[in-house]
């Protein structure tokens, strides 16, 4: 509720056309919906044009339909995010219109596609063929959040001139997701490259001192080209979410 | 045995009713019983108002079974945490009256139920869904030990307003526990909305840098507002516990 | 700015008094004092039972000054925690019925000698002498936010009879800090004596693998007995606040 | 140099204006000027719409200098971050021209006022006084790459009232910086608010297990908020710059 | 091979009895079996006065077999830790005279009941249930190298009377092995009592902050007793060994 | 492309035999084939005198044959390391000349047997049984690029005249490769015998504070001896690179 | 207080020769003077075969005059351990016949010199120069607690024949203390020569992954010899006193 | 003393040219020479093809300047690393013929200048200006070994084309030295390039997750390159030695 709703309530408490006691109610009751296990919090996607995403580890799939089914009374497209296969089975066989990415474990309901709201275009770049889940998990949410996205795959810095044949591609693209595990380096790289904010994605691929990804993520905190943010381990999600949000900018 | 017991047993030796021998092995013979692999601490709800718990992991069922049987001959409530379902099962194979809750892992025996002791109510908040079993086993201890119990769970700082809601309840609460995973962020907010003690249990939800509760925890330890106290990751019991101890008081 | 409040704005409102506008701007205008590099939160007492605490560490002592003198206006105690000793003195220059403690590095200023608030009488142990600075830093707080404390330091576990001594004073206080460095053992034996809340703090006191007190910490979050609660390592300040907190439950 | 670049070279060899050796050599000759202890990138302006800034901790003044005059040959804005005051002075001593401001150890050189390249504002927001340094370092960054900047600090999740009292200028801002110590929640609440894409900037601020901001960092990695992305700790000009990037998507 | 050895063997070449070839070679030769996957050392129990002993895990059973056999030939107690029960199945099925022991997963072979050769009693105290196979791994490797050895289980500091309970056997002991888990309180205390070596063995019971054992490790090292000394993460076996190795000192 | 090809393309356009656009396309087009999942790096065997190796892990069978069989068309040597029993039957399903190693769990094609490249003998040494299968993946893996390699397993510091036994063979040696876990101590006391380059390489053998290999890789950095560097954690197939290239310098 | 005195205490009640309350008042009195910044634990000498040593860091030169005086009332021998120059010249001020050793920084008071007690030597190695002033301490300490002592310095494992040059002091030791920084291998190579207890001591010396200590400690805690025990990194003083312990098993 | 010596004294032993008596000796007697802190080890450039190498930091001046004149008798090049100016200048008023570079912190001594060991040219590359005086430690130490060495600083990867205007000088080396900080990705790129072992070194260069260097460390060991070995933190000295040795393969 913002300043603007406050004062058309307060013009109605002081015209008469509303009470002061169902006006404090109205002030007070924000849009919230409480099912007992979750507080649905409807005016997300009011608040910041894209509604509430679920989380789906550590949920049971009947928490998982039971909210979905709440959201998608209000919303026009609902996620849910790390939904394993079997959780994804159950889901579907309530809800047989969404779909599910296997890739990304991403399970996806709308009422209609996508409408463009980004601007340019979403580049996603993964430094290895294992990074490919957490890649389709960005490009899938950036898909999902009305974006034009594209994505190539498998270009770490270990033979660079493969990252160097896609020059044209970085060069025009808006946004860039680079995705990369082990020692995290391509995201500094293309940083170097290009004049756009490049969002870093560190995953768990690697062993040793990877660190389940720790290595990967400090690195890419420690990137020296400054047009770099991070997010969490594995969360292409975030970093797709947060690819969406700077191209609407 | 404390000062009083220990003069009574001196001025029985001194008029001869107990011998030497006899009072030097009763002052030496503390309340404790051998059972091989546990020595039971009878003496433990003379001393903290409330009788030792049993942590079922990494006993088994027959110890769980073999330690209830003996403190059930002394107490009127017994706990067992951290059990599971197949250890519950062969334990209320064993003693049918006991009850299991599957979401907080917790065996609870009685002989009736609690009587009230802590004066105020104790409110437990947690900051998602998947938080629900943690903040389960703390509503269920606080229970256990004679307090009025209430809970709201999924009001996180991502939607902040879905706390707000729930403002009263949170102003009139003695105690307050918050769990919270992730970034463990809600006991700062919490506590920076009363002047009441605040216990944060941090969990190991999240993923990647969650490191499995350790950033929750340390975050909840710098919390900026100072009513913040803290019990260890996953720790509801701990929490449940140490509300109970405060709320009698 | 709780609810009955609203109402009353609101009912200003309605019949007149107030206009929209005007309204408008008191509900927004929440009590906080802009001074450019600080918010000063004036509700914090009215909202929490004790004014905002200064701390000082990071701070100008311009900026202490200017923050004190600001809630010296609205407050009958100020205190300032973490304030080295130059900078204490340049606090007194200017504000010269503060006084200073050295040990707990703390600025108090009050209009008046603390009104007792809390039921009981608080007792703060320390395991050893160089646990000290922080066992004071908790008497202090304990004290100014109007509170009986008493303290008993180096009483560790290396001569456990030393803690025996005082088992009088531990039986029959209300709420117990117990501050420790090194292995961090005390706060586990003690509570493991009392049935009330032990609020433990963690000591940077030690070497090697004290690890600046994080081992202590861990050992007190791992503590056996269920009665601790931990606060942050060094915080002597936190654990006096909530012990205070705790006693007026 | 691009792919149009390089048709022009070979076009100019196909008719025979230019030789191969020549051509050869151009090609080769990537745009950077080695000075012994420093290779400058002066193509970066060309390529990122900024140029190189110096990171002064760990080099001497005179290397400073040394890379600020070649750089002040080809471009209109030099900066030169982690400029303790002694180093500053030297600077300014050759450079007059150049400012410096002390609490963001900040050197700055430009020919002319920067010209505006950012299409909205610029939020920057602190938890704590403490923070400011950090705070203003990202401030000079973005306004140095030609923005519109505005900032608010000391409104940490204490007293979460402060912040709401800014919701309008938080509501307006095309990109936030949030800046926070301690247990870093500031930039979640922040997100959950709005919209917009926010920075998130974790400092050193704290004590005990803040860990040097290893707590704020991986609590702000760990966000319930999904619109947030983040750089190292207390790297208050990666957050500027990156803010300034994203504002001209 | 020893100053004497050598000098022996010089002596038969300065007297011809031994040619230089053969010498040579003899003292080129060390005691020692290639076996292909292993080095048997077969001059340890002369030089150390107790066999190599094998430890289980990352060796096939077949391995495991192949040593034993080896050993078998010269030796009058061969041990196996860490031996699962499948592989201690296999084993017994190729050497049927092997006991098994499956709480501390151990395989014993031996051709005569030990010789007592330890001077006192060795004491084995463990804090909780949990600790036992830890305990039970150290009992066993002190008792198989010759030494009288006592136990006593469950004595851990949240109900410290039920240690003072053992005094007398506490105090009798000349070595102590105390083993702990969660915050690793006990070996503190106990060493606080005797003046006798104790050897502390940190086991990975507990959950969260136990972080595996590594808290309860730390704390032993920072044990504010003097008489303390440490060895690995559930090493029981060291510990017994270390133990029976100052027995006889 | 290096500078002698680019003149070649260079002349080629001058004297008329290539176009301006097939030139700029041939420079640009780096010799890397995209097969959606994966950027096959063609040139790393010109580069590097040995093709791209494929890891294994993450990876499923249907993508390391699909790579392979790309690769057998270019190559004499395909390895696919980290390949477990189940994805290696797959491969050899498909590609039955292809040989496993069920130890170092390595897939390896060959078109004829490795050609000798390296000038000496490289030497593989590990301290433990348990470390045989990362020795034999350093073994395979510098066989497969053309080395003479010989191998001693199980000669640890704990009996250290079992290393001495092998001391002509450790002289000789043009490269060593040691291989230890737990305290990682082998490499520095090889290395302090021989004026030849020791690789290192930690294993995860061990428990407790072994930190899955942490402690030997941190050992092993620290070596008072000079001629060590280290490898990842397990890096058997790196060592064995490693080695090969420096027996080839 | 042992089981015999209480039954003298008792018998004493019984022939009326003690009152009650003046028994149980000696009883509850323990041993221990209360000097308020430290509780002196007098009994300790009786208890544990020496008396209580004062930890100098973190205690003023005043606080460790005042422990020392009223020790010195007691016992035969008094030791301030990490005692800097400063507070040792004002310890010497006040108590002349005290001793320093600045390498060790241990203050040394003693009424006679010490009486032999230990009954074999003990030996003290350190793997480097820079290893020292903690070997020194080991020194010291043992000798103060009344034991022959013998130390060879710099013998680390770069050289390993350095060692072999002290076989012979090395076999006829009853106990040895190793102290190594770096990756402290040294100890697991002795205790593989010996069947004697080795007490290791990590030490903060070397750089980067030394991790000030927590490498060569986590490298002496895995070691693959059975006969190693560990105190905390630098504790020379721990060592010592414990090698006094087992010397007189 | 190699198996060849041995036969020597024992067929002297045989023929009688030597007594039993003096070959024991003899044979014993390995060649260190004990000066009370340092056993110098004097068959080091015998055994490794160069000296020891005195490690400054933690010793005195005093003991430097003792070592170096004991080693002037028999070598003829002496270095001492890590050894800070103030130290130096002590150094080089008693020995003046020794020269030190303040950058490396190295003292250098020899008798003449070096004689070319190595066959190729070994070529270190530093990512950036602060990197310099770790670079420079290499330098000098592969220098003073015997080989060629060249240097290029500042080429790090956020503006790769710096690096690749040197491809003709890296595809030449026959080994190189990579030191970077910050991400530390370097080596990555520059091993991608070539066929030729490169030793990483990590520096503590950096700021925030850093790390003081673990995070360039932990990139450079998961180098997705394989021909790279790594040596500890800022171990310069390490490098080039390890490089020396590759060298003369």
């Amino acid at each position: 509720m913002d300043q603007h709703s406050l004062k058309k309530i307060l013009e109605a408490v002081a015209t008469g056309k509303t009470g002061v006691e169902e006006a404090s109610r109205a002030i007070h009751r924000t849009a919230c919906e409480d099912i007992q296990y979750a507080h649905i919090d409807h005016h997300r996607s009011l608040r910041k044009g894209f509604p509430e995403v679920i989380y789906g580890q550590g949920k049971t799939a009947g928490q998982i339909i039971g909210i979905m089914e709440k959201m998608m009374d209000q919303e026009s497209v609902v996620l849910a995010t790390r939904t394993d296969a079997a959780k994804a089975q159950a889901v579907r066989n309530k809800i047989p219109e969404a779909t599910y990415d296997a890739d990304a474990q991403m399970v996806i309901w709308r009422k209609h596609p996508p409408i463009l709201q980004g601007k340019g275009t979403i580049l996603i770049l993964s430094a290895g063929t294992s990074d490919i889940p957490v890649a389709r998990e960005a490009f899938l949410t950036a898909e999902a959040m009305g974006n034009k996205v594209e994505a190539v795959y498998d270009v770490g810095v270990a033979g660079i001139h493969r990252l160097f044949r896609h020059k044209e591609m970085i060069d025009t693209a808006s946004v860039l997701v680079v995705v990369a595990g082990m020692e995290g380096a391509l995201p500094s790289v293309v940083a170097g490259m290009v004049g756009r904010p490049v969002i870093a994605v560190p995953t768990s691929v690697g062993y040793g001192v990877s660190l389940g990804g720790l290595t990967a993520l400090f690195g890419m905190l420690n990137s020296c080209s400054s047009n770099v943010a991070v997010v969490n381990i594995d969360n292409g999600f975030g970093a797709g979410y947060m690819a969406a949000m700077i191209n609407r900018v």
